[in-house]
């Protein structure tokens, strides 16, 4: 149960009205709480609260706080593949590197809620969705892979295991959301800049 | 208010009784629900029924959840540091940095547990228990700014950010807990190797 389609439909028929604007706000609101005070402490009764309307008026918009959280981690997951998708990477192993890292960081600078979600939250699935997440996270984390790959065979890179180096890669990555704040001593494409000679150095390029 | 000094106090009292395992037993509960569910979620009823007393025994160890959560976040910290200044570390810089490599990945695999909480549950401690958490793993992570601040000033690194270059490394090491398991392909000691691989690279070694 797809939570972002049971809105959209509803959005379609309703344009113009009052309810264009809660299936977002619904959104919206739900994972600011969860990041917040994490999935399981709040209720559907507290969002719909913090959303202004009735809970029974929340399941108009989805079936439970389940299909709510999963809505909310698979389109976090689809945009992400597809900005990746439209940012497109050529040139050379080491270019589609820079440009992934780069990628990587401003995308997720952007969202730190999202992230946040995306990985506290995967215990709070059912198993079927779960798989589902887990399939598109595997999708993403191949792109690098492929670049790390395509790297050691062009003999860019030296890397003893492309397959961990990309977990760390990414972990390295994400860490920036936990640290950087817009504010400081940093401009975000410095960071990047950082991060990018870190991680060119560490793939041997 | 420190839990675990409630809890040693009380198991001095009573050495031999049957109280000797419960302070110890609360503490395994608890972190292993935060972990599970997370920390706004479970209750001190909760945590009572799964260690097998009535509610009203549990504020005998600890005077709340808060100072429970606390507890387990400041003595992670605190055995953290001990184990680490044990470890000890002699050598140039590289020696050094190879050693601290090793040591946080093998010490946190131990301990996903409280690798999560740390992370997670900042967003739920008071503002007083956040700024002693916080200082703590300054600390930590202040060993590792100076390892690379020593390389540096050595000639054996290269790192145009030693304070930005700490986060990335320590974002990298830890994210091993998400992904390891024992029973997989690399033992402990190879995915140490391809990790200090990494950051030797990373960091101009």
């Amino acid at each position: 149960m797809n939570v972002r389609s049971v809105i959209d439909g509803d959005m379609a028929r309703t344009t113009g009205s009052h309810s264009d604007i809660t299936g977002p706000r619904i959104r919206e609101v739900a994972l600011r709480l969860f990041a917040a005070e994490g999935y399981a402490a709040v209720s559907m009764r507290k969002i719909a609260a913090e959303v202004g309307v009735q809970a029974g008026a929340l399941y108009n918009y989805t079936p439970d706080k389940q299909s709510l959280l999963f809505d909310l981690m698979h389109s976090h997951m689809e945009d992400l593949l597809a900005a990746r998708s439209e940012a497109g990477t050529t040139g050379t192993p080491t270019d589609r590197l820079e440009a992934f890292t780069r990628f990587h960081i401003s995308y997720h600078e952007e969202r730190p809620h999202e992230i946040f979600i995306a990985y506290m939250e995967l215990r709070n699935l059912t198993p079927e969705n779960f798989a589902v997440i887990e399939e598109l996270r595997g999708k993403y984390e191949d792109e690098l892979s492929g670049i790390l790959r395509a790297g050691v065979e062009a003999g860019e890179f030296t890397l003893v295991d492309p397959r961990v180096a990309t977990r760390a890669i990414i972990s390295m990555l994400n860490g920036v959301t936990t640290w950087y704040r817009r504010e400081g001593r940093l401009t975000l494409t410095e960071v990047e800049t950082i991060y990018w000679d870190m991680v060119r150095k560490a793939v041997g390029a």
